[in-house]
């Protein structure tokens, strides 16, 4: 930490700095130059709030030099986490995987439709709502259970593995047979309550990025989980709140590469919530692609003019096979491959 | 809903519209120009997503015409809504009513200096956090039962409602005999199953707007309380993200005339979080109290050097008795009073 | 400035930061702890790029330790502006000075019966647009020299002085005998040329932050025109870009303790164009009052249905005369006064 | 447009509105439902402010229906537009054009060298500033006119067009001469005077989105240029500003589909500005192209670490040549080529 104290402050001031860090358990520096003092705080905590400096008199900047993450961080694990699967499936190594499915799970026979269309293009999960989080008490919630196993049957039958999205601490026991991967959503990424029980999961975490949530807020969410023991997360990019209206959010495609950089997780993109609208979402996914994403989560529904949620972002299965060859031609750019 | 057609849309098209909204239970009125056809549809659902309407062919723009949210709205109650206690105190009448106290309760001693002075400045409730939402795994988490007990027993002495933090379902239950009024903090805006629980529950809550939120979602998460039976939603602005970090938030002042417009609820504001230091809260404070706010939240410390959460933020007593002297001067230009 | 090194940077990478910074006119002081060494350079130069550190090999994070500009901050007049008129008139002193008038110059009788009203009711400042930034070239765009005469006799008659915007370099020698004070547009604030200029003219310039600038882009443009030798500049707040669209910008309210803070020049709020809607301009304006605004801007149209521009944010005469008497209760809670 | 009446509106403010519209000039279809009236307004004017009907009693919300611009939009060349230049080179064809070159012009060796490596990679266009927009007043900005004569002198040596930076009215004469294509910088879209001079201007228009710009903005701004008979306008996305302060800007990569939705402008990305980070901009630029970029902008410095500006953001040339590289293979997923 760095505390640059103001021209004007006094010894007296510099003093009180030097003794509070001290006490706080930093080594302290001190440099005094012709127009300000700066003080430099080395150590190994991680846990404090710089505005408890900030507010002593005679300071005028802090800085925080190291991150208050560390599980999280790149230097963690410089050569980067792969998340292994049962049936060979690796996220994070050579191979870009792509989860496909639809929004929310409504019926066997639109879960199995899309499933088997989805499979034969190339994806290699299958996500589908069981439990919804809606902006609205009016809308459809989710089929629960039933929707559980149809998708852990339908995973099953066409060789794709199982996300699905955990909303609630109890939710998790529910889940546990029947998915591969638990996701946690945008509006979950700070409940901290839910992202402490993942920790003591023994499978991975799909962890999304909330609308508002900066670089440094996902990887302290990703820490929650992965101090309880878990470490394989997967983080997600699926757009941010902006000025802009035009699309439901802006889909940070920035995020892979400086994830990529900040932490060894892997790292998944999904333009389907990130725009919101059919035609920007094959765009956006090639993009993704071209920028290093070790992930895909792309919305598709064998007829999404019928879906009960999200249809407007979703793929038609032609749509889908379309886009999975054009990804095929840029994986190659970025030293990847596609199933 | 009014559905705006292309200029080039085909007279198919268009009747391919018409049919969607038929089917969809509304009533549909058809206008068209020179330049463009439009259709109006018009209806009392309100569980709908416009963007199916987007997809269509030849359709331009989709603008939703009414609000999403019934209960919250101002219509639903046009004189607007007065939350009152056993006690006779009144939030959103004549009288402003401040909610003051600590981030988190560390201690007795500490809540008790701290309530003392607050209620003696003219405080009407005490806030202090049982459960604290950080983020990082490695903060200070919070008292929890012990903290809740505390404050239950120092809101009784000094005549003092207690208002604290729920974070989770099964909080609530273990909340209810200690607090006056549940609050629900900025990540948990939209944790819509808590707010479903919180809708059960005979107790007003405090339901503090997301960093992120737009006005129409706050709205529907009080919907999702209301929609449970319990009416008693106090809102509150407590600080939006902006491209601006000098401060951690920023206070959106103009979110009280404008919810007091979209609806009947009692509007807080929470200066403290809302601007992350102490030295910015009197000012906001006092805006907030002349922009017509029924309510304030203000973090007060017996001793804010040592607090554990937030010192940074927390006012001294001496600058809260101050700062309430100045808010005494101000609510009669809003003709409001205060304690 | 503070160089932060990565936990893995070798001596020859730390050297090879210390000797840049050298070479850039730095004094500085090493301090290694256990997990990295921290490189401090403290001197005089604010002119440079700190992303030329950042990507040195071995580099995690650069701080800025000192603002980049000088004559805008605090320190240069710890004891704060005062910008002094002919007429007596203080900007920056006790008295709150309330600029009033309509959005455009349309004619004769609607700028004299607005600035009688404006100036029976306490207003000391007549504000009116010349020249017009609309966002489409088929708006109104501004009746030019006309308007200036204009506002310099209604100026003249009922006592008020005269502030219009400048949108173009040429336009200063044409305004310069008719206004007191110089507005640059919230467009305009990094029109660097026209800055530049307006620091070679002998009147005050009243500079409106940016939608989406910050504040310390606020005040390097401050120092642009003060470094022409012009130091009577006002800063005026009217709304940032956030991502809610309910009013036109997001009032910083905030914005008005912190400048005053980081700053010692005057600080001004226009709601008007703040919120952008009429009932919303009181409540701001009050709040602007009370966190401590030096001047206010506010939109008055004697007859704002016919306006031919922002009639919807503009007040009736009466709304300002009862606003002004709101404020004279509001003012003294904060050592102020109003006309 | 769409006027949305409250729910309680009256007969009488119902017919005021309509009133209202037929004296704008629209056709005016009223559709009565159970709960609400709504008012369809269809006319071609487009030059209005909303908010006048907004702010009548008895209306609930107004929507635009119709874009506020025409020679911009898309249904104005349903084909899109493609400039040519002299030397046979097509922006808005198949192919990919790569514009690339230093932040500044800073000396003779130092552009030709840059030149002759980018125009050895591929680029078909070279970039440099000869004007440069400053934040602060204490850095560099630009060689001015010598800057123009070199850039000029390199782009015939090698066969490359010449872009840079106009930033006000008067350099327009200078540069004429020298510059293949103007580009308006960020600071400068809402510039209305400058861009309605380039209006009458024989050259193309290369300009960029604000960092807080709405797409409608943007439109808007290039509305303005057309409008004086200039319809060579390219468009360029830059980056916006978002709560996320990681890189400089969030460079808006959705920005590419939604405005070849909006418009037939051919479309450029600049992943320098857009990121400001150097080893961010390949990920950016592959991103871009795979997103259907018409242009790309890259900054390249022959010795980026002794750059004047910008030198962190700057590719060496090496670099650029593997992106160039990387490109190749990902054009031909969206049916492009690149030289």
């Amino acid at each position: 930490m760095i505390v640059a104290m103001q021209e004007t402050a006094t010894e007296e001031q510099i003093q009180q700095v030097v003794e509070h860090l001290i006490e706080m358990g930093f080594s302290v520096h001190r440099s005094t130059g012709a127009r300000q003092t700066v003080v430099a705080a080395v150590g190994a905590r991680v846990d404090f709030d710089i505005r408890n400096l900030e507010v002593l008199s005679g300071v005028e900047h802090v800085h925080r030099i190291s991150a208050p993450y560390k599980l999280a961080g790149r230097s963690f694990r410089p050569a980067g986490t792969i998340v292994e699967f049962a049936n060979g499936l690796k996220i994070g190594g050579e191979q870009v995987v792509v989860i496909a499915g639809p929004c929310s799970v409504e019926s066997r026979e639109q879960l199995f439709a899309t499933a088997e269309r989805v499979a034969k293009a190339g994806a290699r999960a299958l996500r589908g709502g069981a439990f919804k989080p809606r902006s609205s008490p009016y809308s459809f919630q989710g089929l629960g259970l039933e929707a559980l196993k149809l998708l852990r049957e339908a995973g099953d039958r066409f060789g794709l593995l199982v996300v699905s999205e955990v909303m609630e601490i109890s939710q998790i026991a529910i889940m546990l047979p029947f998915v591969d991967i638990f996701q946690v959503g945008a509006r979950n990424m700070q409940n901290f309550n839910l992202l402490r029980e993942l920790g003591k999961v023994k499978k991975p975490v799909l962890l999304k990025r909330g609308i508002a949530a900066t670089f440094e807020e996902l990887l302290l969410s990703a820490e929650y989980i992965m101090a309880g023991g878990n470490y394989n997360v997967i983080l997600c990019e699926r757009g941010i709140r902006t000025f802009e209206t035009y699309t439901r959010n802006t889909l940070d495609i920035s995020a892979i590469p400086i994830i990529h950089k900040l932490s060894h997780l892997p790292m998944a993109s999904d333009p389907s919530h990130g725009t919101g609208i059919r035609d920007k979402v094959a765009p956006m996914a090639r993009a993704s692609v071209a920028a290093g994403a070790d992930v895909l989560l792309i919305e598709v529904h064998h007829d999404p003019d019928k879906a009960l949620s999200d249809g407007a972002q979703s793929l038609y299965p032609d749509q889908f096979s379309e886009l999975m060859d054009q990804l095929r031609i840029i994986a190659p750019a970025v030293g990847r491959t596609i199933a």
